[in-house]
């Protein structure tokens, strides 16, 4: 008698990246059942085992973990591409929008942009923004997995803007404070919230964006509370400028005499990091968070991911913000990632499809500490998985002897528009591209709302006149 | 009055590409009329002028001109993503597929690699590929531009498998000439074809692969024609050991010797060529292709395109072919230029969007020769355009002041998939994504049934047997 379950996806390209490679079954089948997974195996035995209320059939796709995202500030989509192609991108390009951004321009920001990554077979959104109302409320909507991290700086209310190129910040200690008790209100309302798919974090915003005394607090409020600390580090000379002024240490050497080297710590970016800074970190059994596509366009920067993994360091992929990547898409992510390393090292066997496509599944879960609920497709593990249609045409033909073509083509020719139907927590949220949770259309009206309204009061600021470093490419007809 | 005309597109957010820079007209209006461009400005004033049969509302929608891909090697895309993350990629991932590609085979790719380039916005392809039946006949029936170029060379006929690595390699004149008399055929019967739409070049595969002599005349009959030269040129330290070997000299002075060096030469790739080669062949006229994704992937080099362009050079974008790049997008092309020269250069200011917008239209429609026809909207230039879907999430909001995001966001945030209309020579291709001349789905299959039964043969092949650069892969499970 057949074992009854939700759903059955059968006769996938099926990648369950167990084991040490991809985990590639032919013919796959996936069996879905509470939410989590019952079974994975050949389509015949499963279809024999089971009693489907839905059976999907993935003939001409490939089946796979959803993909990780872990470092976001998905308000940012609000102001996608008005900050590129230029030197000192926060405090010439992105600080005039910063300063006019409202929370409901911000939320607007994020709702485009959780559409747009799950739109590319993102399941996992680990988003990093100062606080604003609905902020959590629409990521339960959405039904995508979260792990959230409200940012804590001690940095002026007016933000990097203003501020003289090269001096020490100024610390504002009380509003730190708030946003320390800001984020520990937030953690107690939603670490575990939506049945566990919504987690939170720790997230100072970086070693020189708050005193010493508020580092030191977070770390002991995460150690108590046993969660992960999201924050940029080392992600730009601005930030080693003001270390060696403030302490007299380099980031690395700054963290590790703090006490902040562990597998607590999720350190975002390593821009700046020495190949032996990133090995060192790495040893400590911290976490790196790699953000290729917007590394590159902003800082034109290849961080030491390879020092970092060869020295035994779990990394996971991030795609940052629209104002500085431009585009929040894991795919893009490991594209970004293989070819980039390759070019580096002038190697066209440095970083193979496979090892990006862990990066972005299992790699990437077990460096943010959910390696035991997604990541695979195993038993026992949440249902958050994708459907990619092999036969568009950039993914056509698909071959799986003498050589299996398909892993190669999801990094070097998908863009993720080829994500047919999006699982989470065996929920479907996208089926045949239609997004089911939300409404697209209203949720990129109110964006390019809120973002006209948002480039008319940057317009209107006059004291920005002659302080925004695209304004020659504009009169001069190049945008 | 208003003149009567065939399509009027309105209210689009229009880049001429006239000028130094993108042209931006804001609501902007084409006119077309006999498959040629006969006004171009403001929506109000052309609603007034013209009386169109169809008017297309653009609203929305970025139109461009059509994209410009200089050089692919359409047949290859029958075995997309069988050959990355190799160290000898021709040799020991390419060739065993080459060796058991048919002509049907070889169409069957051609047809795949049209669809998936028009579909992502290329209406000028320039194909480089040995003769086969049916080729120039499918680029007339699928309406895009095209400069077909046969491949010429004096290989043995089992191509550069079996080839010692580092050994001259045989010439078979006899083989070449015949290669010669057969593109002087086709030239005769295919240049200027389907109303000017298809034109040719001559196509010496390299200047390590057919004799000093054949090199010679080929040059000989280019400049009685009036024909452009494509070439591989520099394209591998291969090619450059085979140069030095049998001439003693690298291969950027070798030509500049032959008298191979001026502006009749379309020089594709220089991989190998320094700085200081790169600027003296910009010197000489001669134009460059720079294929960014495939030598990324291939070689793990980054061409010295900026030498070149420093030195007064102009550079086309070329997508090479997909069983090394893997796809066939000029968009991605745009992206990846972008990129690499950044961080190569660690430096977010090199190769701004616009430049790169600028080499995949009209700067390279004038370095392969047909700046005067194509590559920039403008009255009496072909209506070759393309009209882009800025409402998807990816590209959302469309801003346009004080700091308009169009440009950057078609270069770093766009796919391809996004293209929504093609038009070549006043006729609609693709509507809202749908390919009118072609049976898309047909394709697909039959390039999906050659592609198999191309695999089969060459699993069956046992003389490849431990020959095969991914066996490894394949049998640990990263595949």
């Amino acid at each position: 008698m057949p074992e009854s379950i939700k759903t059955l996806i059968i006769h996938a390209h099926l990648f369950t990246m167990q084991g040490d490679g991809v985990g590639y079954i032919p013919d796959g089948a996936v069996a879905v059942k509470d939410g989590r997974i019952v079974d994975v195996g050949a389509t015949s035995e499963l279809d024999a085992r089971y009693q489907a209320s839905e059976t999907i059939n993935a003939s001409g796709c490939a089946l796979l973990p959803g993909l990780v995202d872990a470092h976001m500030h998905t308000y940012w989509a609000i102001a996608r591409g008005v900050a590129q192609d230029v030197g000192n991108w926060m405090q010439a390009a992105l600080s005039p929008y910063a300063r006019h951004a409202t929370p409901e321009a911000k939320l607007a920001g994020t709702k485009l942009n959780v559409v747009e990554a799950l739109k590319a077979g993102t399941t996992m959104m680990m988003d990093y923004v100062p606080l604003y109302d609905g902020w959590a409320e629409f990521y339960e909507k959405a039904g995508v997995r979260a792990r959230l991290t409200p940012m804590i700086n001690a940095l002026p209310k007016t933000g990097m803007a203003g501020l003289k190129l090269g001096a020490l910040y100024p610390y504002d200690d009380d509003a730190a404070q708030m946003k320390i008790e800001a984020s520990q209100a937030f953690i107690q309302a939603w670490h575990g919230a939506a049945d566990g798919r919504i987690t939170a974090m720790w997230g100072p915003q970086g070693p020189d964006m708050l005193s010493e005394d508020h580092l030191i607090q977070i770390k002991k409020l995460a150690e108590r509370e046993g969660l992960m600390i999201h924050m940029h580090v080392a992600q730009g000379d601005r930030e080693m400028n003001q270390m060696l002024k403030r302490y007299g240490a380099r980031t690395p050497e700054y963290l590790a005499n703090l006490g902040y080297l562990d597998e607590q710590l999720l350190a975002v970016h390593l821009t700046e990091a020495t190949d032996e800074e990133a090995a060192m970190m790495a040893k400590s059994g911290a976490r790196m968070i790699l953000c290729s596509g917007s590394i590159g366009i902003i800082d034109g920067i290849v961080p030491p991911m390879r020092a970092f993994r060869e020295a035994g360091g779990l990394v996971a992929l991030g795609s940052d913000q629209a104002s500085g990547n431009n585009v929040n898409n894991i795919f893009n992510e490991m594209k970004l990632t293989a070819l980039f390393n390759k070019i580096m090292a002038r190697d066209p066997e440095v970083m193979p499809a496979w090892e990006v496509l862990r990066m972005a599944t299992i790699e990437g879960a077990r460096a943010i500490g959910l390696g035991d609920k997604i990541g695979s497709l195993e038993k026992g593990k949440q249902a958050d998985l994708i459907l990619v249609d092999l036969t568009a045409p950039n993914l056509t033909p698909v071959l799986v002897d003498p050589v299996r073509n398909i892993v190669p083509n999801l990094v070097y020719a998908a863009s993720g528009h080829e994500v047919k139907t999006v699982m989470v927590a065996g929920k479907i949220l996208m089926r045949d591209r239609e997004v089911l949770t939300l409404d697209e259309a209203a949720v990129q009206a109110e964006a390019q709302e809120q973002a006209e309204m948002l480039s008319r009061r940057v317009a209107e600021d006059s004291s920005l006149h002659g302080q925004m470093a695209l304004m020659a490419a504009m009169e001069e007809g190049r945008l």
